[in-house]
């Protein structure tokens, strides 16, 4: 089973929405030119097409396992990431003076979606090692950055990211894992880990010859809570100081989670320190680990959101495929009586329009969003605030439409969806965890209406809210949900209170998504109809005209909800709820 | 894992939905009488709670297996299935005459809602018993009544419907299998069977001394499609005329799916008459067959729409068990810093009322839909026309619902939910085969839109609708939904193509079953107001409250699509919408 990569919708996407001519215009992304541009995309594509896609099924069917505290991958997987690497598609946004790139996030999220159409579960071993080459870039001294960033920029180490512990879930200051500083002897200046981490993804495998952790821990009288939480860099081997590696730190693999879905990503239980001897190093200031965390989780966020652009571009073209392919009845009033191919029935070809349009205003949200970050890093600190705003949106509906896409695409496959053969199942299975990881998407919402609603004194929010009325005057239906979005971010800063506000978080958040999707799928239609991208003239109008005409006036429909306050979740005690 | 009957609201829904004090005024429903009502219920709940609940973990487990042709079930299934029999539950609505209790369908409702929610998988079982006994009830003449009905009632017997082939999914009429009459010998009168049939749930087990196939096939010469179809019964055991049984018919299982979910309940590949001598029976006229499987699938539609209800009460239940004992986070803006349990937080708590009321929506709808079939079978005919436009709404909805409350009890779990040892991802993954199978809900809607709507003139859908406006009235967000209703049947009768009344099908019928399911939530919600069900005083309001006030607005934000029409589906070729 594989797929043709969306390349034209995903240059379309980078061209239009995250506007990679004027980022190339900038010194610092000026390798960033269409030439450029073009090789990678289309390269990417065709790499992980070729090579990853091939071992998603396997991936799934096998899963990833534990055997004496090595995890092993099916047979491929090994061979393919080191392709990977040797290609050096893992260098893509890496700093430049550590053998990377340099190139736009945007670029980088290209290559992730890629990966991840062909293979969700693979791709996170690169992702994770993004967030590990961010935290060390914006945060590590110039001694760790160069004795770890050149092997993770290059991909020959990959990285991971320890933040939870079975009682610190969503709330990371209550983790317990501690840090004792070394006085003397070898390790002098270095630090001794000790504790538990759970949902450890790739933590353990042989993929990489080094896996770097990141591991958030308490120093000895550290404040509680957030605020004495601090970062360590913490090697599964040690790494000497000519760069060479050394013996195997004291850390090892427990166990390995059984999954609903992306079972090849072994999600591990990690622990540091049994015999008191696992070694870290610090990385930023004492007690601001989460600050620097937080850097990479905003990048980690938009990550994930394109997960669920690259499980909805997987499950349609599947259904697509399965839909040309499946004759049966005829059309239904037609004289003639011959059964057809079930694309041809109405209800089957809304289905399949609607995987194409989520998905396609999800992708168009994803560049848009990548665009904005980039920009702010360059030093436009609007569209930083922007990208801010917008994370929490590509994270939380992104995931949420790659479930609807994937669930569509079992419907889809009637009968044979629900067979695990066919692959549609793992797709819709797979879907599931995105809106659980990196911050749920209630969090988003959550992070959505209090940070990202005073952003900039309101004005992040209200300016990208007036930009969409301003664009879309000439669609009524668009229109009208900038309108009630404005009418809902108004209400939450006048009238609600916090729980009022949380109350509505989450159909807020699908609201202004679907806003920033439509207007964003607007300026795509208006693109397409203008010239661009010729190979898209009839398929674009479709999918943005039926995200418009359908999905827009949806999610004016949570408008009631959003504005419904915290009063009636409460008018019940827990026991009554409880029941 | 296991859960508390929703006894009490089952009883309020028997009562104010299916009015079962106006049914027991009948003749044939005289037994019905408030307290056997009771004791059914509460009986019923306790037996599945107790006996069926507990193999449900191990059902999924380790699923049933396919062994030498024979079909093998977990420990404990052998055993519950027996005691269900001993204890008389497979009786409830059989006819009297052969061993039933008579009792109406809104009770065997009851009886399956409470086994479903027990082990969904295993309750399939009974399920496909009751459509078998119906089909003989209805059109087995009374020599097969006598040879088999007694035993089918019991439970002794199970049976089974045979109607999918390969090429025939969705197209019933495009099936090959073949029945020759037999002119002399021991089978003069029978019929010689032969074919293969897919998604034959239950086809092969020995929880059952016999199996009762009912199957679909082909008499010489018969005419083409739909209309040159006929209906057998045939037995894994040969019958005799005394009733016992006889050798092996020439029948088997060839093969088991590996499926998403209800991996319990194992779906057979059947092969009928490999050796030539599979012995079957005509049931009702030659080439009438499939007017007799659609009277038994109507209340198998009704059946798989309680599905829905089924997973939902289950992951509800199991959500709000773990929001109370998770602890995690303070409340926001609260001083007291302390971690609270989730259930708490204003996004859970919002979670977790909608997975209540919409479980108790569809719940109202299913015992209202009930209680109008029960009607229609006293010789109401306005109620039993109601019935039939309820049936797919019920359906569709129904099981939508399923999948979207067993979603959000993942959800509700975080991380844990993606970890299948929790069981939160069982019922997700359960969930999901309820849309597919006994008609996809795109076959729903369509037959909503198109038999449904002009049923007796238009009458019956528009009668529908003008009584949930007329009883809204003080309820605005219903009031607003009935009105859209009726824009949207209005244009689909006066502007609308077939075409387009299909590609606004699945829309329409969403915001329906949302109207009917807020007007029977609110016909509840004033009867606990007057004293019905005190123990629901406190817990009623609120789920009826979120679904009227959050629910309902989003249902009506579906008109758009609704009335969207085709032509923006075909604007695209299927090559261009392929790509």
């Amino acid at each position: 089973m594989t797929y043709t990569p969306a390349t034209q919708d995903q240059l379309l996407a980078i061209r239009v929405n995250a506007g990679i001519e004027e980022l190339a215009q900038s010194e610092k992304f000026a390798a960033a030119e269409p030439d450029m541009v073009e090789a990678i995309v289309s390269g990417i594509g065709e790499f992980a097409a070729g090579e990853w896609a091939p071992l998603n099924r396997a991936g799934d069917l096998e899963g990833a396992k534990l055997e004496n505290g090595v995890v092993r991958l099916p047979e491929g997987f090994a061979e393919a990431y080191a392709h990977y690497v040797e290609q050096g598609w893992n260098a893509i946004a890496g700093p430049v003076e550590f053998g990377g790139q340099g190139l736009p996030f945007t670029l980088s999220c290209n290559v992730l979606e890629n990966l991840g159409t062909a293979n969700m579960a693979f791709n996170l071993l690169p992702m994770l090692s993004v967030g590990a080459i961010e935290s060390l870039e914006h945060h590590g001294s110039k001694a760790l950055q160069e004795k770890y960033l050149p092997r993770l920029v290059s991909g020959e180490w990959s990285g991971t990211m320890n933040l939870t512990e079975p009682q610190a879930g969503s709330d990371v200051g209550a983790l317990r894992t501690t840090a004792q500083p070394i006085e003397d002897g070898e390790h002098a200046g270095k630090y001794r880990i000790k504790g538990q981490k759970i949902y450890i993804t790739w933590g353990e495998h042989e993929l990489a010859k080094n896996i770097v952790h990141l591991v958030l821990a308490r120093l000895p009288d550290a404040p509680e809570g957030s605020r004495g939480i601090s970062l360590f860099i913490v090697p599964k081997y040690h790494v000497k100081d000519d760069g060479t590696l050394g013996s195997h730190n004291d850390l090892r693999c427990v166990s390995i989670e059984h999954k609903l879905g992306i079972n090849a990503s072994p999600t591990c239980v990690m622990s540091y320190g049994d015999n008191g001897e696992c070694i870290g190093e610090l990385v930023g200031a004492e007690n601001r680990g989460l600050m620097a965390m937080f850097t990479m989780m905003n990048n980690a966020r938009i990550n994930v959101g394109n997960q669920g652009v690259q499980i909805g571009e997987r499950a349609t073209q599947q259904a697509l495929g399965y839909a040309q392919e499946r004759v049966q009845s005829a059309r239904a009033g037609s004289p003639d009586k011959s059964p057809i191919a079930i694309v041809e029935h109405p209800d089957v070809r809304r289905m399949l329009l609607r995987m194409k349009a989520l998905t396609e205003g999800a992708r168009a949200l994803l560049y848009y969003t990548a665009g904005q970050v980039d920009r702010g890093t360059l030093g436009d600190t609007a569209a930083g605030a922007r990208g801010e705003v917008l994370t929490p949106l590509i994270k939380a509906w992104g995931t949420d439409i790659g479930i609807e896409v994937a669930s569509l695409g079992v419907q889809v496959h009637g009968g044979m969806g629900f067979i695990e053969e066919t692959g549609a199942a793992q797709h819709w299975r797979d879907s599931r965890i995105a809106p659980i990881y990196e911050g749920t998407n209630g969090i988003q919402a959550a992070d959505l209406v209090t940070r990202k609603l005073g952003l900039d004194g309101g004005e992040a929010l209200t300016g990208l809210i007036s930009d969409i009325a301003r664009d879309a005057k000439d669609e009524p239906r668009l229109a009208a949900l900038a309108a009630d979005c404005e009418a809902v971010a108004n209400w939450m800063r006048e009238e609600a209170s916090l729980d009022d506000r949380l109350a509505g978080s989450v159909p807020f958040c699908t609201m202004l998504a679907v806003a920033v999707a439509g207007w964003q799928l607007l300026r795509q239609l208006r693109a397409v109809e203008s010239g661009e991208s010729p190979g898209l003239a009839a398929a674009k109008p479709a999918s943005v005209r039926f995200f418009i005409d359908r999905i827009v006036p949806e999610a004016s429909g949570q408008k009631a909800a959003a504005t419904a306050g915290a009063e009636p979740l409460y008018a019940i005690s827990t026991e009554q709820l409880v029941g």
